[in-house]
């Protein structure tokens, strides 16, 4: 699939689109545009867009996408822009196609469903439906600014899914747009419905590269009791990652996370919560049981701890001390990035293979002298090694460049994936074809060119 | 897409595919063949298909398909049979391509997954996992009978769905062999992986017109304990489906069924286990709470019957005793089928129009003079109508006829689907363009094409 060239006469085009646009804003002013050229990610080389459109409806991201095909003009979706893997990064003379003013919201307690539009923060739709007593679990450490559209565009995560999976589990319909500007409806709010294709799941997770969604059904749960946390401090990280395996092979706790000593003394440096800032890592699990079964479930954490060389253990009932620990573990992005450049990884592996994972990140920062932090969704296989950059040396930033890839050929060597929640984006869609292979890129491409043939939806994210 | 019409020398073509298959039995026998042209749904004009091939190996699959792409012939994958849409329904000069044999499997309770073949039946799923203190919770009422491979066909459902999902919900990965013979794994033992786009889930409930699905990587967890039962009785279906919303409105229970007169009859006089055959209705809820919060949860669930009109409500902690009311309601299809020949409904709707629904229901059963029964997995609003006929009047079968269709028109025009959980197979097939829409079945076409160019897969089902 090539990138399409933009049309060239763009200035007349524009104003034909500004005129369409009912709603929406097209905004060209270059301040704007500067600061929709990347994403949280930063990935090098951002395009400089034609235009940024401020959609507010599903018309309005139709004719968008009309004139985009009309022109061949690529178009970068964007929600909340806290991506992680560079999935919103400006092509030149593109559209960047932000959701960000779609914000409607409607709770239906019966069907335990919401439906909702794509540039509410996730944290806005867990607030509105916990109104109706219900929840929506996927819980992105930046759930605070990252957007729904967002979530649905990359399969996001959380520290939930150990328990209660990832967010194509809570979507049961939406309305996308389609590169040629058709709107359709899949799904519904129905926990069955198995007519026609799957296409819902499809676009969950296809990262803009499919079709622009406007609008998303989501699957509620009850909300849940609160919860009993442990945490143990370990001496070194791969003694931790047996207690792991110890507990996934038993139980299946509601949180299961990881830190070692960099993301640990970060945290500590930015928050001052009185972290142990001499373990080698810390786990914290949490168990949302109710009665005795709480208790023995924590009991049972705490066991498995300290038999695998935990060298302290703390447990708690109050659910505010718990959400501390949380916290810390949630800042572990924020903190690191007030002590250096970062360059974040998202490889998993199944579980049996975390120790070996986690031994290998350790490897790889010694070889390439680069300091590698880690934190961990350690129940789920999904690790988060932080490449931490601290100075301007060209040569460090060269090690670390090559770190980066070594950490996924790692995780792939493993049978692991590059990316466990935050999408390929533009940084990892070269260690794709490593992972997938031929066959299943060119699967892939297939889809893609059936659906966008002109290749003009984000164009350079994931393939 | 049209139906391809098979070689000109079918004879000796066969010969060719028999050398190829290195583990598979290739079956010309008339007798055979004869039993393998419809599943349990018998849709109408069945083909006669050339051969039957029982595959014991995904490569033997793939040498099925890249003959199958030369010669241009139909191949019809079929699990176990089981079927209730007629989605292995054999063509004409097409080859019949059964899993049958193909019963691998093996558990990995550190993971908490278990990778399988597609020729093992649910139930035997379900016990070897068991072992480990595992539960995979998707539960068809056919779950002795039916095929882990049609389950991911049809995206199969279930009791356990209000609270557990379905089975797209517990895949994680497989491997499928394409129209052309290639195989491809997708996905893997990983709760999160969200590398490139979501094919796994594209294939689940594709019904053998996407690939052939040779192993599967399901995602399990851990046994859940034994449960309460409340039992309601109801004078009439629209005051039984109000108690319905009411409960799931509030909470979330473990199972939530229903059956109105005819089936409770059917079943009573089948199996005598002392069911009320006054009732105009039974609700038959489920907790598998621990504790305080159960005896909470069934009381809630028992004062809700009431509260809409439920003449008795019995409550028990036995599971022996639950588990005698649940088989009650799983045999409704066999006791049923006793009494006449069935046409299976599988309609669902969002839930607060479910007593619409079965009221809509009763108003066609009466204008059309056909006996209707109706059981439902009332807690997800997914129920099944089912057209009873006791003689070989014509104009009955007729009015059946109609009657099948309407029952369907009914559910679309309440925003609902045809299919819960059973699949479009050929039977619901004329429905689909007017569940979804002009558009969604050109987007469904599209990737049809793109994946089966040749038509070969399956043709007449679901497109």
């Amino acid at each position: 699939m090539s990138v399409p060239s933009a049309d060239r006469h763009p200035a007349a085009a524009l104003d034909d689109l500004r005129t369409r646009l009912d709603h929406s804003h097209l905004i060209t002013d270059p301040d704007v545009l500067q600061s929709y050229r990347q994403d949280w990610a930063k990935a090098p080389d951002p395009g400089t867009p034609l235009a940024v459109v401020r959609a507010r409806t599903t018309e309005d991201v139709q004719e968008v996408m009309r004139w985009a095909s009309t022109h061949s003009v690529p178009i970068v979706p964007r929600g909340a822009g806290s991506g992680l893997s560079g999935g919103a990064t400006a092509v030149d003379g593109g559209i960047v196609l932000s959701t960000e003013l779609m914000r409607d919201l409607h709770v239906d307690p019966v069907t335990r469903t919401a439906t909702v539009q794509p540039g509410l923060y996730n944290a806005e739709v867990k607030q509105a439906v916990a109104e109706h007593g219900l929840w929506y679990p996927p819980d992105p450490s930046s759930y605070e600014i990252c957007s729904i559209g967002g979530n649905i565009a990359t399969n996001a995560g959380g520290l939930c899914c150990v328990k209660y999976g990832v967010t194509t589990d809570y979507v049961l319909g939406m309305t996308v747009v389609l590169a040629d500007g058709t709107a359709v409806r899949l799904g519904g709010p129905r926990l069955k419905d198995t007519a026609g294709l799957s296409l819902t799941k499809l676009f969950v997770g296809s990262e803009g590269t499919l079709g622009v969604v406007t609008e998303i059904i989501l699957r509620l749960i009850p909300a849940q009791p609160p919860r009993s946390t442990v945490v143990g401090i370990f001496p070194d990280v791969v003694a931790c990652s047996e207690a792991v395996l110890a507990i996934t092979s038993r139980i299946r706790p509601a949180m299961l996370e990881f830190m070692e000593t960099v993301s640990i003394r970060a945290v500590e440096a930015d928050l001052r919560m009185g972290l142990d800032t001499d373990a080698g890592a810390m786990l914290l699990a949490q168990s949302d049981l109710t009665g005795p079964d709480r208790a023995a479930e924590t009991e049972f954490m705490a066991e498995a701890f300290r038999t695998h060389g935990a060298t302290e253990v703390f447990a708690t009932d109050d659910p505010d001390e718990g959400e501390q620990f949380t916290m810390a573990r949630r800042a572990a992005f924020t903190s690191l990035g007030k002590v250096g450049t970062l360059l974040l990884e998202d490889v998993g592996v199944p579980l049996p293979s975390l120790p070996r994972l986690v031994a290998g990140i350790e490897e790889i920062s010694a070889r390439r002298d680069v300091p590698i932090a880690l934190v961990a969704h350690a129940g789920d296989g999904n690790t988060h090694p932080i490449i931490v950059l601290t100075d301007d040396d060209p040569d460090r930033a060269e090690r670390a460049r090559l770190a980066f890839g070594e950490v996924m050929d790692l995780a792939i060597g493993m049978g692991g994936t590059i990316t466990g929640e935050h999408g390929v984006g533009r940084l990892k869609a070269p260690w794709l074809p490593a992972q997938l292979g031929d066959d299943v890129m060119e699967l892939t491409r297939r889809i893609k060119n059936a659906l966008d043939p002109q290749g003009i939806l984000n164009p350079g994210t994931m393939l």
